[in-house]
């Protein structure tokens, strides 16, 4: 017989929200799952991790079937710590999300979401971050629901290369309208930051971050934008590595 | 007669840190600088954003020469609203650190002093971290402020391409000991994290994170903690892209 699967859940809406919810009922379907997720929101929180604060883990339920615990920190200390204190066994699958809004082009640098997922891939845990263009806290997520198998699925069946994880983000349309996946880039450009100027009660300013992406390649149709665009969900293969080696000649010529 | 330069100064140690005060000397010497830092310690925030509470700014000193602000918010947070809202001009450099600590290998990801110079190269402005190998509050930056003028010196001439931004750490060494630079990748591996499980006073369980970088690549003398290792500050390029275009014709395949 075949050993169950273990799979871990992760988000960055928070361990009440409902794309949460909706992923561990997908991930059932595999094996056992395992979810470790931030107590609260934490969108917005990229990469990054809880050095100045301890943290604590909060068990929600625990049976063989399904555990899930809270911890008050970021995306990537829930990964961290999963994968080091509370799993009972190195993941087979990690999934995370299903993110409130979209994680689509350079939202994949600043998304918690796609934190965790990296992270994990980082431990060579095949990776996954699901997201759907919609910010609500009531979003849709009938075609996740119907299609993110097929990914994980495939995930289970090929593996993923070594550090590789997978940016996945569906459209916010109707389920009929739905034209499946495209194997895509992240699409260059930059967001335009509009801050809200605000006075407060006290006479005080103070600045609310918003903003608008500005598409580089906006007919590029190898790019995430454009499949989502164009009702497809869109697949980006993700790995970390900053370097830009194109410019490694042109600094070597330096006078330094 | 030359227009005077206009220098965007950030970190993530905060306002307060010896080597923002550091970075602000040197930075003086090639013109105007503007200082828009974190009001606390903002370690390992990475490139994350507040979208949960709103952004106040207060000034410390303002004048042509030099003004200093501090904001209650990431490093990314600082050049967004830096970028938007706060600099009289589009700035001809962005400098950030001098970090206390190392910002090699996969750090990068991490790294809120990074994260601050990799937001600024999003707005096409040249950008530079600094680091020094030393988390040391009354960390000693005698090398970098011997020697990272020779950098700003060429960022400020060649200029840096589109969205490119330079990763620079700096070895904990006697000035004498110091080579130079060396134009580096970021060197692959992952940290081990060893959380450290305490108790508290109450009887409950907590979890410090702790961890060791363990280098897939010790040998290699194209890497950045190869350079450090041998007494070189490791200067490397950074883009953000994350797409794994190998990866790209591999998910092709699959049946999706």
């Amino acid at each position: 017989m075949e050993k169950r699967k273990l799979i871990l859940v992760s988000n960055d809406d928070g361990i009440d929200a409902k794309g949460l919810q909706s992923l561990i009922e997908i991930a059932k379907k595999f094996g056992d799952v395992f979810v470790v997720a931030p107590e609260e929101g934490q969108s917005g929180m990229s990469h990054s991790i809880s050095l100045t604060k301890p943290l604590r883990v909060r068990y929600l339920q625990k049976t063989q079937e399904l555990t899930i615990c809270a911890v008050p920190g970021t995306p990537v200390d829930c990964v961290k710590l999963a994968m080091n204190q509370l799993l009972p066994a190195k993941p087979d699958i990690m999934l995370s999300g299903i993110n409130h809004g979209s994680n689509s082009a350079v939202s994949v640098v600043y998304s918690g979401t796609m934190g965790a997922a990296i992270e994990s891939s980082l431990y060579g845990i095949p990776s996954v971050g699901f997201s759907v263009l919609d910010h609500s806290p009531e979003a849709d997520f009938t075609i996740p629901e119907k299609f993110a198998s097929k990914i994980i699925k495939n995930v289970l069946g090929e593996g993923l290369p070594y550090q590789v994880s997978l940016n996945v983000n569906f459209p916010k349309i109707n389920a009929a309208d739905f034209k499946g996946y495209k194997i895509c880039k992240q699409t260059p450009g930059v967001w335009k930051e509009e801050f809200e100027k605000r006075i407060d009660p006290y006479g005080r300013e103070y600045y609310w971050l918003t903003g608008n992406f500005q598409n580089s390649e906006p007919n590029n149709s190898e790019t995430d934008e454009w499949a989502l665009l164009n009702n497809y969900a869109a697949i980006v293969p993700v790995k970390i590595d900053f370097t830009e080696y194109n410019s490694i000649n042109l600094l070597k010529k330096w006078d330094l």
